[in-house]
């Protein structure tokens, strides 16, 4: 007697009970949802999707997101060039830039130094940042890793790369509780966390 | 320097926010999650959300989804023909068939009664449902519209009309808390109330 839907209704729970954050029971919602409303309503979402991924690429600068040759930040004149903020991934750049206490330039890392997932330092994105250091246009790096064991060892070991070209290296103060996600930081304690950078 | 995001990103967030349960929080991290899947992952659910669109249609019988001619229940010939259950939407079919107390054939209103919301009788499936029961192969129609003020009044109405034609007519039971709603009843709730219908 079990009910067995039709095999697309069952091919979108299947895909976005993949989106983070969403189980089987909410998947199942949304795509009744997707099922119920106007048709325009889903098509958006699917386009939308569609765009985002045919559009939006990694900025060959900095590594942020973006859907034009540079991105918002490395296009943005009126911001600090000398300064660089180096982070794990594109989506840190939103919360940095929700504290309002930083207008220098930003490097997407990639990821963090984790001999146990595999994750070497030739996998990172480190070569175009030390090409954008040898250009001697960088006074100071911040480094915006998160606060846990991977992010700290990636910020040191960054920073004994970065200091021979006599450039000042800086870590973001522990106002962030240590053990905690970029992603989920509030504005205030970032701003803190900013402004108490001291040097590695 | 508030951070302005590419407009496709932007376009995906906003898009998946309108999805049911979802915030800009969650919609904000779903859109990074999407750009940074792989390709494959993310044409995946935007090409299931399009299919499903396009193929999944109301059973022209009973109003359930189906991707063919007619639905899954309505094409199986070990239910028994002769049982109605009125629901109010098609999700709520696979709330009952979780159940594993029922095992006729569904008709699907598409709403209740509302005349607050300037829902009418006439806006609803009720001219499919009547000459279903004309034609007299219909014995009983348990009537599980949700228990609330609408649901009861249209279960009401319905079987004011129906009874003329000398067909039995149930509600389910009470066993499901008051003011609830069919999609988030648990399985044994469900049962007990379809076991404990009676007649109206």
């Amino acid at each position: 007697m079990a009910l067995s839907y039709p095999q697309s209704l069952n091919d979108l729970i299947r895909e976005l009970s993949r989106l983070p954050g969403v189980g089987a029971k909410s998947a199942q919602r949304m795509a009744f949802h997707l099922l119920g409303c106007k048709k325009g309503e889903a098509e958006a979402l699917a386009e939308a999707i569609s765009a985002a991924r045919a559009r939006i690429h990694a900025c060959p600068e900095c590594g942020n997101y973006t859907d034009g040759e540079l991105c918002a930040v490395c296009t943005d004149n009126s911001r600090d060039r000398s300064l660089l903020c180096v982070i794990e991934s594109a989506r840190d750049i939103a919360s940095m830039e929700r504290s309002r206490s930083y207008n220098g330039l930003y490097h997407v890392l990639g990821g963090v130094i984790s001999p146990m997932d595999g994750v070497t330092p030739d996998k990172l994105n480190i070569a175009p940042l030390m090409r954008r250091i040898e250009t001697g246009a960088v006074r100071e790096v911040v480094m915006a890793t998160n606060p846990d064991v991977e992010g700290e060892t990636t910020a040191l070991y960054l920073a004994k790369k970065i200091k021979p070209y006599g450039v000042r290296v800086s870590r973001i103060a522990h106002g962030l509780p240590v053990g905690g996600d970029l992603e989920y930081a509030d504005e205030a304690t970032l701003s803190l966390a900013l402004n108490g950078r001291k040097e590695l």
